[in-house]
Formats: C-alpha cells, structure tokens, sequence
C-alpha cells in the first residue's frame, strides 16, 4: 500500500507573501453549491512586510462569533503602515470566513469546528480545506502566532491571554513572555487535556510560539474589550521585534486551571440563575448557580455547585441552559510566571 | 351592520383569583397543529391572595429573550408567602411562553411581538390570543402592574425602571412614585412615541399605575442584574401596600429621552465597534460606534456619529450590524422627579 | 359605512355541476408564489350526476394526515357508475389539498387548519380560500354532507360516525338516521362546545344534513378501518335515495362525550405509557397515562388519572408527549338512539 | 360604530421631496423582529428635482427577482443629473426591499406579493406597509408612474411594454402614448381580469397615467434586456417633458391578450419540454409543450396544447413543472395603437 | 505506515460498573456547537450490580422513534431492586439519544442510523462516537444483550423477538433459547442479507449473546405492545440467571423470512391502500396493497402483489407512499425451533 | 495493514444488461431514512440491445439543475426501438436521482456533487454510492460515454460539445472525432486544471471514449437548445456505428480555453450588470460586467474587466451575485481540429 503523496491546496492567495508593502487581498477557496456552481469563499487577509525580520501570523474569527479579534484586526490591517514594520505581519481577521459571516461559531456550510479540524484536509469539508491551508502554508511562514479567541454567543470570560504548558520548556518560556507582554488583565497557564485538532496544537507541534486569548463573549464586544485586544496585538508586535518599542505593559493577575473541577455542567434544561458573577470568588460546595424549571411555577430550582475554591473565570452566556453545557468555570489565582 | 358582541377568549386559568392561598397553575390556550391536534399552550401562572387589599400584576417574558424578569418572577411564586400577603399577587413570568421557550423576542408559531399586539383578539394568532386575555381578564383584576424588560438578545441597556408622561397627571405622579420606590439604579421618564399595540397603553388607558424597566440584555442576566429585578419586585408590592414595610431605597440617577435624536441608526452592514461603553458620556457629533465592511480588508470603517451630548444608554449587542438597526441610543440626565 | 358586496370566489371548477355523467376535474385556485408566479392549486374533484335526485357532498382531507376518507373517496370517485346514481354525488377525496399532499393537518402554506376557517375569505389565504368556496359554492349544492375524519398523527380514535346535538331537532334526527346507516362499530352523539370555524357548523346553519366520522388515526389506515369508511359512503349513498338498495347495516356501539371531564391533557414532557388500550374501560381516577421523565433514569412518572368512568375512544398517537396535549378522551356507553 | 382615522405610515423618509438637487436616501420602515428588536427595514430612494415640472414614478422589484427595472433605476439614480431635469424624478429602484435582497418575487419577512397587497395598511405585515406609503404618500406626488417588471425566476417573457384598457378613454390614451414612447420592441393592450391589490390599480384609480413591463424574465437580465428598459425609462422622462428630447422610438409589435384562451395550465408534475420557443407562432391545437413524468422512463409524456392562434410570449421557465403552474401564454398581433 | 493506536473514547461515564448498588447517571459525550460552546450530550444510563454474576446489557432507542424499549426500560431502571439481581444489569434505554429526543429514526446532528453505524469511530460523528463507546467499552462488559426495536415511525410490525442464523451454531443455540424465554407471541429465525454496522453483528462477532424484538411501530406504542416488552425484559433476566426464577412462557408462533421474495417494495408515488392486516395470510401473486395515484380523481390504482406465500408481518405506516419505500414484508410459518 | 476487498455495491438493478430488447427499470438504492426506514432511492434507467455490438452509455442530471440531457435521453428511452440498435444503448437520464428531483446542482440528500465524486465508495453517501455503481459497474460496460450537462440555475453557456485533452493522443482524436459528429454550435478543447472526483476522468482512465456538452443553463431549456441534444445524441450513436446512418452534421466553431484568464470572479455581492452577451466578442481589459451595491442608491458600480481578448462563453445568470462567484468565462476561437 503506497503512501500517495498530498495533492495541493485548492486555495490560492490574490497576495504574495514575499513582496514588502502591504497587499490586501483574499483566499480564494473553490466552492461549487446549489446556488453558484463555480463559486468560492473568499477569505480576506492582508500582508504587511518590510524587509527582513520576523513573521507574525495574527488571527481572528477561528470561531465565527467571537469579535474582539476580527475588530482589532480588520482595524490593525487598515492601520498598520509597512513603515513601521521590520518583517512580516501576516493578518487574517475571519479565519472561518463562513461562520463569521453567519455570526456562529461553526461554518453554516460543513458545521465544522475550525478549532477541531487541524491539520485538516485538502479534499475534505470546506473547513478542513481551510486548516490544511493553514496547515500547510501560512503556519510554516511564522514565527510567532496570535489566535485571538472569546466567549462567543454560549460563553462569556473574563479576559486573559494564554499560553499552554509544553513538553518544550524553551517553547513554554517564549510563549509565556508573550502573554505578559500582551498585557491582558488576566494571564492563564492551561494545560490542554484533549488538544487534539486545535490550531494551537498544529502551531506547537511546528515549534512556533503560540499564544491565544479569551476576551469577553455573549456574542458582542465592548470598547472596553477591544482596547485589550488592540492593545495586546501591538504589544506582541514590538515585543517580536516587528515594530519598534516597549510592549505597554499593564497589571495582569495570573490565572492557572488545575484539573476538571474548574467546570461545572448543567444536567438540566431550565432558566439560568447566576449567584455570582465573573470575577467573583466562590468556595468549594457554594451553589455558583440555579436551574428554574421553566414547565410550571412553585417547582424548586436544582443548584449547581462549585467543584473547588476559585474564581469565577467563565460562565454560560444564554439564559435558558440544557443538559451538558458547561455552566461555570472557576480558576485559582497564582503568582507571577 | 349588527355589531357582534366578542366572543370570550378559548383560554381558560386552573388557578381561581378569588381564593386565599397560594395557586401554581397554568393558563391553558387550545392551539391545534401539525403535531398535536388537539394541543394547547400552557402559560404558567401563580396566585397568592390574602384577604382584602389591592392586587399587583408581575409579568415577564413580554419578549422572550428577556431574563431577569422570568427569574426574578419564578423565584418569588415560588418563595411568597401568603402570610406576608395583604391583597393579592398574581404572577406570570413568561406572558409570550412559546417566544420564552425558544428563548426569541417574538412567538416562534406566529413570529407575534406580543408587546404590539394589545389589545389582541379571541380569534386572532396565539400572540393575539393572549394579549386578548391579559386584555379583558386580567388587567381588569390589577391595581398596579410591573411589567419587566430587558434588551433582549440584540440590545444591552443600563438598569433603569420607567414610567410613561400621561395626559392623567395623578395615575403619571402616582407610577412615579413607583419608578422611585422600585429604586433602580437608573429611572427614566419615557414619552412613547408610537404606543400603538403596547402592553403599557392598554393599561394606562384602562387607569392602571404601569411601570416597566429595562435591566441588561444581550440575551443574558447576571446576579448583580436579577438583584436589581428582584428587589424593586418586591418593594413595588411593599408600596403598594400588599407585603408589609418601606420599599428598601438606594439612589438612582434620572434620566430623560427628549427627542427622536437619542437614537442612531446604521445604514449598512458590518461588524460594529463601539466607541463607548454603556454609562459612558457622548458629545454631540463625536463617533459613538464604527462599522468595518467584512467584505475584504482595507476599507474604511463607516462611522456612527451623536446626534446629542448624552450617556449611551444602550446598544446594539451583537457583533455584527444590519441597516436600519438601532445602533445607539443617547439619554440625558435629569433632577429627580 | 356602506357594506361592500364580498367578490367572487377566485377558484374555477373545471367540472360542470349540472351535467350528466361522470367528470373528473378540478378546483383550481390562483396562487402566485416564489417559485410559481402564475401558479395554482388544483383540487382534485369529481361529480358523479343522474338526472334528478338529492345531492350528497362527500368529503375527506379536511385534515391533511386523516387518510380512510381520502382512499374511500378516491376509489368511490373512481369507481361510482353514473348509472347507478339517481341525483347527484359531488365527492372531493381532499379538501385542504396542500395539506393532504405534504401528509399534515394543516397546510403547509399558510398553517391553516380548514376545520376552523369557516366561513373562509375570498381575498384570504388559501386555506380561507378553500373553504369561502365550501361556503358559498358547494354547500348550497348539497342536501347531504359526509366529511370524513380520522385522528390523524398526532391522535388515535376508535371507528365511530357522529352527528350533533342541534337546535333543530328535525335536522337533528335527520343526521341521527344518516349516522345509523352509516354503521360504524361505533355512533357518537356530540355536544360540539366551541363550534366557531367549522366546516360542520357552515352546513348546519344552511339546514343541510351532516354527518361527519373518527376512524382510526396515527396518520395511517388499515385494510379494516377503510372497509368501514367504504361501507358506509355506499350506505349513505343508498339512505339518501342517490343509489338504490338499503344500507347495509352492522351493529353499533352508542356513545355520548357528556362534559369536559372526558378529556384528560398533559401538563408535562415526556415518554408516554398508556395504562389502557382503545375500546377498554377505565374508571374514574384509575391511572390511564403515565410520563417517564426522558432527562434522566431513576425519575418517577407523573400520572393522568381518569375524570369520570368510560371507555377509551382516542388517546394521544407518538411516544413523545408534551404539555398541553390531549393525552386521553373518554367516552359513556348509551342506549340506541 | 364610529370610522376612525387612519393612523399615519410608520415609514419615514430620510429625503425631502420638495427639495432641488439630487438626494439619495432610505424609506425606513420600522421592523422589530427576533434579530434586532428595534430595526428597520431601509428602502433605498433617490430624489431628483429642479424647479417645477411634472414628477415621474419610477419602481422597480415590485417582484423581487425581476432584475431589468433595477439594473437601469440604480444606474438611472446614480447617473441623472438634475441640470437636465425640468420636473421631478423619484425613484425607487426596489419596492418591494426584502424580496429584492433575497432574490424571490415575495417577500422573506411575510411572503407578501407587493402586487397584490394595495392599497396596503400601516398596521399590517411589512408589506403591506410598504404598499400603504405608496398608496398614501408616492402616487399622490406622481403624474406618471413607470412600474418595471419582469417574469421572475418562474416565468420568461418577450420583452414588452403595456398599459391597460381603461374606462376613461383619455387616460388610456396617454398611457399608450407612453407605451409607445417607451418603444420596447413589442408593446401590449391589457385587459386586466382581476385587478384587485396591483399597484397598477392603486394608479390608475387615482387618475395617474400608469404604464408597466414584461421584459425577458428566468430570474436573470441580458446586456439586451437592460438596454430595453434603459432607454425605456429616458423615453419615458422625455415623453413626460421632464427631460429634454425627443424619445428615441424604435419599431415596435402591438400585441393583444384577448381572453382566457391565452393561457395553458399544466395538470401534472413533471420535466417540461417546450415545442416552440418566445416569439414564434403556434397554431390552435398545437403542442405547445410536453410534460414527461420523472418517476420512470419508457412512460408517455403528457401533452400540452394551444387554446387559440398566436405567438408564444411568454412560458415556464425552470426545467421542472407543478400541476397548476402556467405553462404557457399565447398573444395575438395587432395593427399599432 | 505505522498503524496508530486508537484515541480512548471522548464519552465519560458518571456511573462506576464495578460498583454493587444501583446508579442513575450518564455517558456524557462532548459536542461543541453554535448554541453551546462547551456543550455535551448526556445519555442517561442505569447500572445494577449485586456481587457476582453474569450481566446482561439491555438496550431501546437504537432507533429514536421505536418506543416499546425505552418504556419498559425506563421503568425497569427505576423499579429493579440491586437485591434481586446476581450479578450486573446495564441500561441504556435510548442510545441515540438525541434521535430519541427528536423522535426521529436518525440522530438529527447528523442523520447517523446508529444501527449502521457500528464499529464508530473516536473522532467521528456524534452517532459514530455513540457506537464506539458501545462497541470499546459496554460490549465488552456484557454476556448477553437485549437490544428493543420496532417499527417506528414509517413501518409497523407484528410483536416478535428474534435471534440471527450465525456460523457458530452453539451462540445461535443459546440466542434462540434467549428468544424462546423472551416469550413475544411471535418468534423470528433471521438470516441477515447485509449486516455490515450492525449493533447485533458487533455483538455476535465478539461471542455474546445477542437477541432483538420488532414490536409494533408506527412511531407509537400500546398498553398491549409495552406489556410484551416489559415481560420479555424480566424473561431474559430471569433466563441469564440474573434475577430468580423460571421466565413466564407464554405461547408463540415461530416465523422465518426465507429470501428477498419476503419484501414489496414501492415503485410510485400515491395513497397507499392495503388489501390484508398484519398477521393476515397472503397468498403468492395476490394484491397485498394499492397506490392512488393523488394528482387528479379518476386514475387507476397500481398494484403491490405479493412474491410468496406467507403472513403479514410487516407494513408502510404512514399514508402517503414514495417509490422504493419497502410496503410489505411476509415470513412463513414455521415448526418450533 | 491487510488491504480489504471492496465491499459490492449495495445498488441493485431491476433491468439485465445482457438481455436483447428494451428495458425499462430501476436502479434501486436502499436509503434508510427518518420518513423511510427500509426506502430507497430509485434511479430509472433503460437498457436497449439488439446483438452484438459496442456500448454507448447515455447520461444526464450529473448536476440535477441541467435539463438538456434529461428531456433529450427520457424521449429518446422511449422512443428508440431495439430492432435500429446493433450493440446497447444504456440510458439514465438522471444520474444523480435526488438532485433531479430537487432541480438543484448537488444532492438534497448529502449536498453531493456528483461530478466531484468519483470514484466514489459503496459504504459513503447516497452520492457517493451512485459514483461507485458508474465506476464499478456501468462505466465497465461502455465503449463511448456521453454525459450532458448545461450551466446549470448559476451559469448560462453558449451551446457546446467537448473532449478533453488527454495524454494518450489515441484515446483523444476518437474523442473529438465524436465530439464533431455530436455537431453542437460550438466545440471545445478543454484542459482540465483539476481533474479530481470527476465522472470524466473515470471514464478516460479506463480508456473508455469519454465527450460531454455544456448547452444553455439558467436552469431552463428551451426548444432551441434541447433540438441540439437530442440530435447529438443520435449522431453520437450513428458515429458508434450502434445506429445505421452517417451522423446529421452541421457547421460548428471550435472554441479553446487557453488558461486562467479566461475566468472572471466577483469580489463583492451586489446586482450584476452585463455590458456583453453570450457569443460576443470582449477585449483584454473592457469592462465585461458591472456590480451595483444593493444597500443604497447613487454609489458606483464595481466594474469587472476582461483577462483576455475572447467571445463570451458562460456567464453567471441569476441577478444577483455573490462574492468569489464565477461572473463570465471567455474562449478564443480556433482553426477545425
């Protein structure tokens, strides 16, 4: 059984990924359907470059509803002169192109996950088709990637940047010195338990130094929210060296997620009560929330208990909730990395 | 041409409003359809009468979307006592029960804004139907009515209770008096523009003291927002006489919407960035919120501009924006009343 | 105000009401649409005339998933010699048309059940359409009306032809006569309680003879259900002189539905177990339904107890059922009218 | 009973039409719908007026996928300069908004037919609304109405200009006197056999001159068929006087529809096969079509055929075909007006 | 190519199998989706264990829309008392949950037939990770299983447990003894044409014990058919020597499905009209059922003959047909196996 | 690794390849679904055969939206007697059953786009179960394949036959030895850049001579242009030596895509404006199409150029266009091959 080589990317890029400047153009991936035979997803993206130097692949839109990294970025590529750069910053605010123009977090198209579908396949689903490019061509062009990340319409966060514990400390280091440059009010240390698919994985495994974000969620975004996006994007540029200057460096209070009593799942349908909100602290056996049953009145609300002592970092977003979704998450506040 | 007397609305109460005590039950609304033909909608509904004395009507899920009502109205039929009664409470905390079920502004069976179907028909669409109820049923039995609002999932408001400018000077002073007993942290003087189909209007003009509010949005509720729900229901029945003590007062800022210039809308379609965050103070003409086209990177970003100075008051909450939504709206501060 | 006279209904017959022989046509009715700018609806019909004698209007597909009327009919319309007819048999196999081809209750145009949309409008939609031409055209035709039902999914009945209690106790007794020729196993006089919209009442109020069945149900029929819709279109046909011959009379059953104690909903969602089958007698209070909780295992089941002794003539059809659903239908067995 | 006044449009223009100069600007109609609890729909509308004059209507996507009059009004808008205007232009070059955008002849919102939804009500669905501001607000302001229509995704027209057999003898004549400056290459006498709710109507009973088209249609438009309407819609302002010029007039065919033998109506489900394509003749009895069945090859294809002696103007335009649906609609020529 | 070892099931069990007692918990299976980020899907599952013994894992919804199973197995999860049992009783009364939910054949995340689904996959759909949790960890736990089918909602069938014609003619052995102790009023010797996916061939590949019913359908169940269910269940129990005591026999008639004549399938669209009930003798070349045509009165009916001698075991449910719908299954009697 | 045998095909034929005469029959399909649980999908075909001979094998609906092929292969199914035949002609004029059915481009069932499936796999989708039957059984069984195909409800082409330039120039001058005996208008010599999954490249890699057509689209068909079917596929037979006759031969152009420039895409949605139409000539550079924004009036059209000089081949038909859709396609002419 012969091992066939991979054919190519059906994506083709409008830019050139060699050429200083900034080019703003589209990737354009072959998508024959009902209502358009020969058509396609056009994905935008833009390409700052000046000279020599290192390359910052900056995403948004991986989950289509979360919008603190499209808003930053779409501004940032607008924004961003190749004047000021020494290198290359390779911007794309709608990884998931689809599922941001539908406002969900999986493509309307396929249903796909993007953030489950690395390192994805070059005859397979759209979404697929997306991660292979990704895979395969702009990954290896970087250095250093940004993938911002929200709550989206089911959850929302308090806002942290995050890098994940690697088996290659070196790697884990230079990650972590981008999340405190980043400079995000909260800074996490997670230990993925099942990584499998994620772009962070598929940056990791390349030895790239990858660092993420959850900023906010319910589907909106705040000016509040997107000056911590903003920020910590140009944060991350300087402090890769691509544009001159200091990261601006803010407090930040450390976060670390121990093991699965940071979640807490819902096993019924019903009307969400929060008893505290994000940021708060909860004990361990305090009731975070309460379930009303929505058939009748006079019915007694079922209580959800914390797992552990903790604050609040993530709560479920909608305020009808069903059997398995994950109401709240708790983490404990460590010293800095 | 006869006119024909209204034949009585199809639906029937399994509570009585006449005897003492505390009753879950259920407003039954025959509905047949594809899959249950002789189906009915079962609206959960509570009373709680002791003796003599005056009767609040506490409603929610007006819109379906909208949170803290329900939960604040869900856990006090389930918690009050009709001990601590004088009068009669009846409590219904989701009037458009299949919009709250699918957790929608409108009736997902006949897409029905039930807060502009007043005063409804007894042969009319199920929204129809049960506004017909509230209508003649309902209404007639309340002295005070607290109808609960929030933004839903496509607007965020800051917390206020309000009441409407009425010809009838007395009923205006005496739903003030509420506005300030229910003691939000914001109160607002409304004067409604096109009251055409309103829940308000209809019990205004039968005589009745009606406030409503506005409390968060976005789809959502917090605990510190069904605090504010909660406590302003139950010092509304403590002012109205019907529980025993001072409604328990804290400050509120008043507010008032002059004109039509409070309101901005977008014209086109985008991903929209605020500027502002709610709370926040705007100068007339400075930029309140931006919409990025999606369509490709590179393009400029339309801009939302102030048509007074004002605090932003709410907002569009998704991320993205469509023409001729309500993108802002502006309110200016006020002595209290 | 100067009362209008109501336009003319927009259907065309392609059938002549007044010819002799046998025609097969249609009721085609106008009806523009995204995908049919000058499209119709064409209603299957068929007129069977002889010379002078009664008129009999048979019907079936009142309701869209009811199917013993509509096979009877069908091969009635097909198989009827005009012969044998002396008079005249207008049969229509499929009233709601649209429904009965998306094999639902209601049309999948415009939702409408037909049974409620008496007397119909001819600017309405198109299931008021349909019957404002029943209304107008059709039933002034008829001396006597057989309008099959049958439970249809949602509900499953014990074979029974009926007639209503009327103020007219000549046209009463007349329908009695028509209900007793039919034969059904069993025979049900009916209190009709909200008669409003009904195909039954537009007949009635014109003095017409009407008789109207339950066969079956569960949106299917049996070799044995359709043998006793079949018979008794034939002993209709020979009771009302149309065809020569007298009926063919089995023994029947009498039953009487007396009050609102016979119906038995659900107040909650679930897995349904019923306790008794069809044509089995429950006394009253005895558990006739239990709900299994499907949220998780180990939860008890709510129970439906009989409100008054009977036997069971029509229970609810799927497994699943939800609030407000007509669980279980009760019936009192009486002396022979 | 006493009549009361009609409530004004909730429609607000953002253009003023008494102003000189050239504005573009939205009808905006409130809609508050599950996504945007305070939106609108925005109507696109431009106004060109200079001095006094008379003021010509010009309307497009009544239908929604009939694409010639929206092609030349957006184009028309964009490019009229008002130094050449003597008069008033106002043009809407979509009417009906929301089908526009969805590309079907109905409206998404409410499935409404804005052709058959005059003379509308503010109250009512969307649609009707849109029709109650042109009925109300438009056609008052309009001496000439140009109303552009094409066959839609369902239908394929030869392409003409029309205007209807009147009462008033005087009126008819001016308006074929604008068919004829309008100079399509066929033009055609309409007796409109139910005219109710058209837009035409609403004009005409208002004593305005009307005129209309059919020109090609399949839910497409040709650099042909846009040139038709174009110059159409000059001739039609240079008729009026309100642009300078002579119309440029082209030979045209007169065409008459004289009865209902016009038309030919498909019974059956199936794939269409036309004999004969626009523009060329058919006899009477001929076989304008064949309809094959799908479910089986080998099987004989049903016939359709010619009611009368013409040429085949109009047809069926998708490969598939629905009983009831119009196959096929034949005119006769005539000597010229 | 080195082959990678398997990824461990991403479902979790709340419930311990190694633990004596009874537990009420869940195989929670992770699902990210649009409307819950974090969310899962959580079927419910039942373990008994007392001590030592064999154990028997007993299994309904395999189809979501087959109800006799679920019933009698929620009952039985709630009812089984641990001191009764020897040994260990697993059950999963729907294990397609979310087809179950939706009572639907096919899971409505991604249409998985379940029962086609088998061996699964870890990283595949919802269904397929459904079948791998089966196939890798509750199989292997088990030494005799009992999986519930019925018709559901498009076939109905006469009540019968059935065992399959394996290689291995002592586990045929010891089925059919479990088939016998079943105890249904009919029992079926089948000899599986295509069981590739199959639940059953993943048991009987691995050496348990594997028996099914088909009892009744059409998407509902009876008093009757529950009844069959219940006793069955308790019969394999008692027959595992799990719970004391001999199983209550009642008689039965053994069936056969000799080959393909067994099955009529449909080869046109109509109203489907049977000529015999289930359990009804058929002979070879009769008509077993008819198809009216539905588009026009007066059309001849097509014909379903029967292939064979035999019984009636087997039907369409709803009333409306559709070409390849299979319309009607025969077996022959057969002596005692 | 043990590679395993392909599992057969479960597709059963109801017709025998290797009998003399015609037949009319079914591909049968088991398609286990919600509505269906033992249904299928029934794919019509027709075998004719008269001795010995080569095998033609005739097929339309590849994409179910393309209506030449069909309408041209049911009347010839019909109409083409065995006793003209010396060999077999295999018909199925609708490959891809489901999407026929729908009139859509893909499958309604799995979105599958037939022509993008081969090889296809006996145990993947219905779409992809039909591949393998063509790959595994019929495509074996042909000398010459002629697939029909149209633009399609997106595209409209100028009528044309093609073959593929192939590596084995043997195989390719049979093939356009056919392609000029089909004598459509206009003929290509086509270069496929991605070859992959098509029912082309299937059949070429067996050797088989392998022509297609691209006739009209719009999802229409007219006389004209199924005139033009229907008699190449007459020729294609004579040229086959299967029918006894010289093909009818008529003047063609003959047409080439040099390279990509032959293709124009949108980059932004809108309504689309042709300034050319089919069959006219375009210079490098002039303006092929302009896109109108829909949102407001008075903005400017974004205008799409030509990449070379050509005639306009296929362009994108419906009014409206979306971003990365195909907007016109370009040929040069070349000298008879």
């Amino acid at each position: 059984m012969r091992e066939q080589p991979m054919r190519p990317s059906p994506i083709s890029a409008t830019v050139d990924f060699e050429t200083d400047g900034i080019q703003h153009g589209f990737l354009r991936l072959p998508y024959s359907r009902d209502d358009s035979a020969w058509g396609s997803v056009m994905i935008p993206i833009t390409v700052v470059k000046n000279g020599r130097g290192p390359t910052a692949l900056l995403t948004g839109g991986n989950h289509g509803d979360e919008y603190e990294g499209p808003i930053a970025l779409f501004e940032l590529a607008r924004s961003l002169d190749p004047a000021e750069v020494q290198g290359r910053v390779i911007i794309v605010p709608a990884m998931n192109y689809p599922a941001f123009l539908a406002g969900t977090r999986t493509s309307p198209i396929d249903k796909g996950n993007l953030n489950r579908s690395f390192p994805g396949r070059p005859d397979g689903t759209v979404t697929e088709k997306i991660a292979d490019y990704f895979q395969r061509v702009l990954l290896p062009l970087a250095d250093v990637v940004l993938d911002f990340h929200s709550g989206g319409r089911s959850l929302d966060f308090l806002p942290f940047c995050a890098a994940h514990i690697l088996a290659d400390k070196a790697q884990e280091e230079s990650a972590f010195d981008f999340v405190k440059a980043f400079a995000a009010p909260y800074s996490m240390r997670m230990l993925e338990i099942d990584s499998v698919g994620m772009f962070d994985t598929a940056a990791e495994e390349m030895g790239k130094i990858f660092i993420t974000t959850e900023i906010g969620g319910g589907g909106s975004a705040t000016a509040g929210s997107v000056a911590i996006a903003r920020r910590g994007a140009m944060n991350v540029l300087r402090n890769a060296g691509i544009v001159e200057g200091e990261p601006e460096i803010l407090p930040t209070v450390w976060l670390d997620m121990p093991d699965a009593r940071c979640f807490a799942f819902a096993e019924d349908v019903g009307l969400v009560e929060f008893m505290a909100d994000l940021g708060e602290p909860v004990e361990s056996g305090a009731v975070v929330a309460r379930i009303h049953p929505t058939g009748r009145t006079g019915a007694k609300p079922l209580e959800i208990r914390a797992g552990m002592d903790g604050i609040l970092i993530a709560r479920h977003h909608p305020g009808l909730i069903k059997p398995g979704d994950c109401c709240a998450v708790l983490a404990v506040r460590i010293e800095e990395q």
